[in-house]
C-alpha cells in the first residue's frame, strides 16, 4: 500500500527532517480523495511513534498576547532541551481563508530555532475538517521526536471545545482587566480550562489580583470539584519573561496527578473515540448530503419543515428513504 | 395510506376527544416500525392543526415542588378558560424504565380538570428517542385543541436542552437555598432560562431575595444581553397559589416580545430543522450501527483506537467502507 515516495516521508518524520514533517502534513491537508488514502497510510505506519508528547491546549482572545506568551514559552522550554510544535486552529481562517493565527512572522525568534516547528492553521473546510486535521499533524510531529505540542486557537465559537478534544491540558489566557473575563464565561471556557493564566499582569497589578479573584470565584462555581486537580490562576508576563517556569510547573503537576489517577490515558482513549464517531457521523453525513435523491429531495422538504408544514420526522424519514 | 381506524383517530384528536388523543400518543411511542409509519401519516394529517398553543419548558431538581407549581398554573389557567397539556421528559425512565415524573397522581386535582391531559414520560429508548416522541405528542396535544403545553424535566443529564429545544420558553424553576442556583450554574441551564422562579419563596423571605440576588448576578454573568429579553427573576409559592398571576404574566410578556422581534417563529423554524437533522443523523447512525459487517469490525477497531495503535481516522474510514 505504501510506495517509495511514501516511505520516504515516513522514514523522514521519523528521522526528524523538518521537511518531510512539513510535505506530511500537507498531505495530510489535502481534500484529494487519493491523498486522504496516502496520507491515512502514513499516519498509520508513523502511530507507533506518537503519544510521547505533552498536548498542551492554548486559548485567549486576539490581543491577549497568545504569540509572544507561546514563543516565550517555547524558547524556554527548548532552552531545557524540549522539541516544541505549535499549530492553529483558527476559526476565522475556515470562513474567509485567511487567518488570525497564520503569520509565522508573529512568533519570530521561535521560527528560527531547530528544535520548533510552527505551522499555521489549514484554510480551508469545516471547524471539524480543521480539527481533525490539526490533531493529525499533531501525531506527526510526534512522531518526528516533537515532545511538547502546542495547540492554539481564539476564542471564538467551538474552536475551543475542538483543542481540549485533542489536547492533554488545556490552558486558559487571560487579560487582567474586568471585561475580559466575564466574557469568557460567557462562552463557557472556563469550564473547559485546566489551568488559567493571566498574561500582561505586570501593566497593572492591582487590576490582576481583582481579575484572579474574580476567576477564581468564577472557578469555584463552574467547574466540578475534583479530588485530583484544582484549577491553577496563575500570572505571567510573556515580554518580561516572567512567570513561565511557574506556568510550566503547574503544566507538569497536572500531568503527574493526572497520570498517578489514571485521567491521562483515560483522557486520551476518549478523545479517539469521540474522534473516531466524529469521523463516522461527518462521514455518513457526507454521503447523504451527496446522495443524488437526498440533493434532490432537500430543499423543498427543507422549507417544509421550516415552514411547519411537514412534521421533522416525517421529513427526516422521508430524506433516509431517498437514500436506498 | 391512511386506514379507517387511523381516521377515526386524526377524527377524534381533532374533536378533542381524551381517549383518541391517548391512543395517538401511545401510536407514536410505539417502537414498531409498521406503528412508525402510521404514526407518521396520522401526525401529518395533524399537523395544520398544530402550532397555536404556548409551549413551555418547565425545569427543576427533584424537590422543588415541580408537581405543586404545574398544578397551581395548570388550575390557574384552566379557570381562565385554557386547556393545558402536561408532557415529561424524565432521563430516569429511559433508563430504569421508572420514572420521577411518571406518577399522575402527582397532579390529582389537575388531572381530574377536563380541560387538563397529563402524560408521564415515554419510559423506553435513548433521551433522544424520549424527546423525539414527547415533541410530537406534543403536536398531537395541540390538534386536540391544547392551547397551553407544559414540557416538564428534572435537572439531569441534558434533557433541559432537549425541552429547551422543543418549547417556546423554558423555565427554570428554584429553591431559595444558596446551594441550588450554584448546581444549576454548574449545569449550565441558567444560559437556558428565559424566565427564572423561585418555588417556596415564603418559607424564608430572606434567604428567597438573597438568592434571587445570586441568581440576578448569575444571569447578568451568564447571558448575552438581548435588546428584547431580561430574563426575569420571580417568586412564587405555588401551594398558597401567591406569584402565578406574575408568572403568567411574564411568559406572555415574553411570547409579545419575541413574536414582536419575530424570534418567536424564527425560534420554532430552527427547533424544526435541528430536529429534522437530529433525526436524520440519528437514523443515519442507526443503519450504520446495524449493518452486519460494521458490527463485525466494530470491536476490534474500537480497542484498537482506545489503545491507540489504530489511528481514529483510519478506524472511521475503514468502518465507513465496510458499509460499502
Amino acid at each position: 500500500m505504501i510506495d517509495a515516495s511514501d516511505q520516504s516521508l515516513i522514514d523522514g518524520v521519523l528521522a526528524g527532517q523538518r521537511r518531510a514533517l512539513a510535505k506530511t502534513i500537507t498531505l495530510i491537508e489535502s481534500t484529494r480523495d487519493d491523498h486522504q488514502l496516502r496520507a491515512g497510510e502514513v499516519l498509520r505506519a508513523l502511530l507507533p511513534r506518537t503519544g510521547r508528547s505533552i498536548r498542551v491546549g492554548i486559548s485567549g482572545v486576539p490581543g491577549v498576547g497568545k504569540s509572544t506568551f507561546i514563543e516565550a514559552l517555547g524558547l524556554a522550554l527548548i532552552a531545557r532541551g524540549h522539541k516544541v510544535a505549535v499549530l492553529a486552529i483558527d476559526p476565522s481562517s475556515t470562513v474567509t481563508g485567511g487567518s488570525i493565527l497564520g503569520d509565522k512572522t508573529r512568533m519570530e525568534h521561535l521560527s528560527q530555532s531547530l528544535d520548533a516547528f510552527i505551522r499555521p492553521s489549514p484554510s480551508a473546510g469545516s471547524l471539524g475538517g480543521v480539527a481533525a486535521r490539526t490533531r493529525e499533524a499533531m501525531l506527526v510531529c510526534e512522531a518526528a521526536g516533537f515532545d511538547v505540542v502546542i495547540v492554539e486557537t481564539v476564542g471564538v465559537g467551538q474552536s475551543e471545545t475542538a483543542v481540549a478534544g485533542m489536547t492533554d491540558v488545556f490552558v486558559l489566557l487571560q487579560l487582567p482587566n474586568a471585561g475580559d473575563d466575564l466574557q469568557a464565561i460567557k462562552k463557557g471556557i472556563v469550564e473547559l480550562a485546566d489551568v488559567v493564566v493571566f498574561n500582561k499582569a505586570d501593566l497593572d497589578e492591582t487590576a490582576a489580583e481583582r481579575a484572579m479573584q474574580q476567576m477564581k470565584g468564577a472557578l469555584h462555581l463552574l467547574r466540578a470539584a475534583s479530588p485530583d486537580w484544582t484549577v491553577p490562576v496563575l500570572k505571567v508576563s510573556a515580554v518580561k519573561h516572567a512567570g513561565l517556569d511557574e506556568f510550566w510547573s503547574a503544566i507538569l503537576r497536572y500531568r503527574d496527578a493526572m497520570q498517578a489517577s489514571g485521567a491521562w490515558e483515560a483522557r486520551r482513549s476518549r478523545q479517539a473515540l469521540d474522534w473516531m464517531w466524529a469521523l463516522v457521523d461527518q462521514g455518513l453525513r457526507h454521503r447523504f448530503e451527496h446522495h443524488p435523491a437526498v440533493r434532490a429531495a432537500l430543499p423543498d422538504i427543507r422549507a417544509a419543515v421550516a415552514a411547519g408544514t411537514l412534521p421533522a420526522s416525517a421529513a427526516a424519514l422521508r430524506l433516509l428513504q431517498a437514500m436506498d
